[in-house]
């Protein structure tokens, strides 16, 4: 897996994947940035959400339910000394399906926090704690 | 730090951070999604190479050297067993100056990955092993 990031004399920098998607990156002006995109840390902590909700929404479907729609708001705690890793991350997971009870979902969950999540891992094995809970946004009709 | 990733019905999942700036992420059909976007786990590897070159423009400024592109290829192994997580990167940090040697951007490279770099730092702490090299894509006027 390839990818490479350019910077040619501004910001943003412009990420570029193998397929040819390209994906913004920037900072604050505190750091010499123009604050006009993600910064590589908040795009870490949209990736870890994203990669869970991709196994997520993909356990769900093999067991026939429906997530009509999905939310993960995450929110990261960073060291103070440099390099300020990500420390404690929290995850509130809300899913909005017409037939999938809340402990579907919670075990769902569970299995891409604790198995399948590759970023997830990664962030846990680098030290960083991980909370996440769940929730139904509608009655789920069974 | 925080932002929340939303999912409607189909592929591409939407990231947004507090700023309101958004990242698509998509997979390949083959993991149910339609590779419109780049994936997590690349965008994690452009978190890496973004992270660790906005530290470098920022030290090579600091020196009075004029970083006027700079490219980073990023190329990352996984394991086979889930979570399937970055065993190995390796990155290559590319600069075009008029004024900076290759001694003192191999250094900022150098600060940025063994000091200052977070999403280095993360990825090294849970066990993955990376190496990277530095090259002047022009000779640099001293």
């Amino acid at each position: 897996m390839n990818a490479s990031v350019t910077f040619r004399n501004t910001m943003p920098l412009a990420g570029t994947t193998r397929a040819g998607h390209v994906t913004l990156f920037d900072t604050s002006a505190e750091f010499h940035g123009t604050g006009s995109a993600p910064s590589p840390m908040e795009m870490v902590l949209e990736s870890l959400a994203a990669c869970s909700m991709m196994d997520v929404i993909s356990i769900l479907r093999k067991k026939r339910r429906d997530p009509v729609a999905l939310c993960v708001e995450v929110d990261g705690d960073r060291a103070e000394e440099h390099p300020k890793v990500f420390t404690a991350i929290s995850m509130r997971f809300s899913l909005e399906s017409p037939d999938c009870p809340l402990a579907d979902f919670h075990r769902a969950v569970s299995l891409s926090m604790e198995k399948y999540c590759s970023v997830a891992a990664m962030l846990r094995h680098s030290g960083c704690r991980i909370e996440w809970k769940t929730e139904l946004l509608r009655e789920a009709h069974q």
